[in-house]
């Protein structure tokens, strides 16, 4: 998800980048010299300098490159609504769904119970706006949309539907734009994905 | 802690602001109302209106009053460093700490080594540098130095001693900003209401 962050920002600015895929489970020398901190993906090289963190990286992208298609909004009033509800999916989505995947019984019950709370006040935040900002597609956008494509491997494992009409419907009008539908996995690949993941973590 | 960034950062931008206490054992129905998410302190308020989140909040002071002080350097990449380091402050110090005197045995030595090694790495990020972004008092100072004031509790609920000259030095540098030593509360009182919190929290 939070490489993908990158990519729908960069996407925006349209902004040409190279790609290099990183074998997690026996990580590069490249990527610990450029995150020793973190030793985590993902990390932007930009005129030879890291930048590590996927929301540090989309506002460091919003601000060198402004002209084009602003994230962030220019009044600081909205520009902190805007990092707390992409600080708000870091706190708690990521969280909750990796537990659905990984537990069982009480414990993944309670997971799904969660998560869907979490979509029911990111929904409420949404309201009848066509993005998280308002007209615009942005920040918030840009943080949450690549979690729509682990939606169908969150289903299948928790054995559950997610039901959220507007979020879906939000969902659907960021993948028509080319950043998203360029960036994001396909569901199928990473329902195989989170397969594989539980089969080298020794997870049933 | 969180709440004392906020006034660091209002000292430095010479604001008069309303300060009002929240117990937290018994969380006030303005609180609920105005952070109903996280349903945490602090919550700052201007023109009416509520911004949640310490480093959001800090972040927001910087943008509504630019011209004096500014917190956050003026370019890019260095902005992204300073967010860099404000989140590593925000991810890795609190947990260690907590777990320092909530717990026992080896789960408290392992929180004192890590807590160790944290200021180890943010010692070697501060390097000869009198303030984390260079020759002036910034964002990453607001975000660590709050900590400085729970040293004393740590020390003591943890039997050990922090020894990290360069960031005490830091620390005492800090504690000369009239924003800074008008905001941090007393080592000692600190230590009485970790003291207390544990009496509440039935830990030993």
């Amino acid at each position: 998800m939070f490489s993908m962050r990158v990519q729908v920002a960069l996407g925006e600015k349209g902004i040409e980048y190279e790609y290099k895929e990183e074998d997690l489970g026996n990580k590069s020398p490249l990527l610990l010299q450029l995150n020793p901190v973190h030793k985590k993906i993902p990390v932007m090289i930009h005129n030879g300098k890291p930048v590590c963190e996927s929301l540090i990286i989309v506002q460091y992208i919003d601000e060198v490159w402004h002209d084009k298609n602003p994230l962030l909004p220019s009044d600081p009033y909205q520009r902190a609504q805007a990092r707390f509800w992409a600080d708000f999916v870091d706190k708690k989505v990521y969280d909750s769904t990796r537990r659905i995947w990984t537990t069982k019984g009480e414990e993944k019950e309670a997971a799904k119970k969660e998560f869907i709370e979490i979509l029911k006040t990111l929904e409420g935040e949404l309201g009848n706006k066509p993005y998280f900002g308002g007209e615009n597609f942005g920040y918030v956008d840009v943080a949450l949309i690549p979690f729509y494509c682990w939606f169908y491997a969150y289903e299948t494992f928790g054995n559950f539907k997610i039901e959220c009409p507007k979020l879906v419907e939000w969902a659907k009008r960021c993948m028509q734009r080319e950043s998203v539908s360029k960036s994001l996995a396909d569901p199928h690949k990473v329902y195989e994905f989170v397969v594989s993941l539980k089969k080298k973590l020794g997870i049933e």
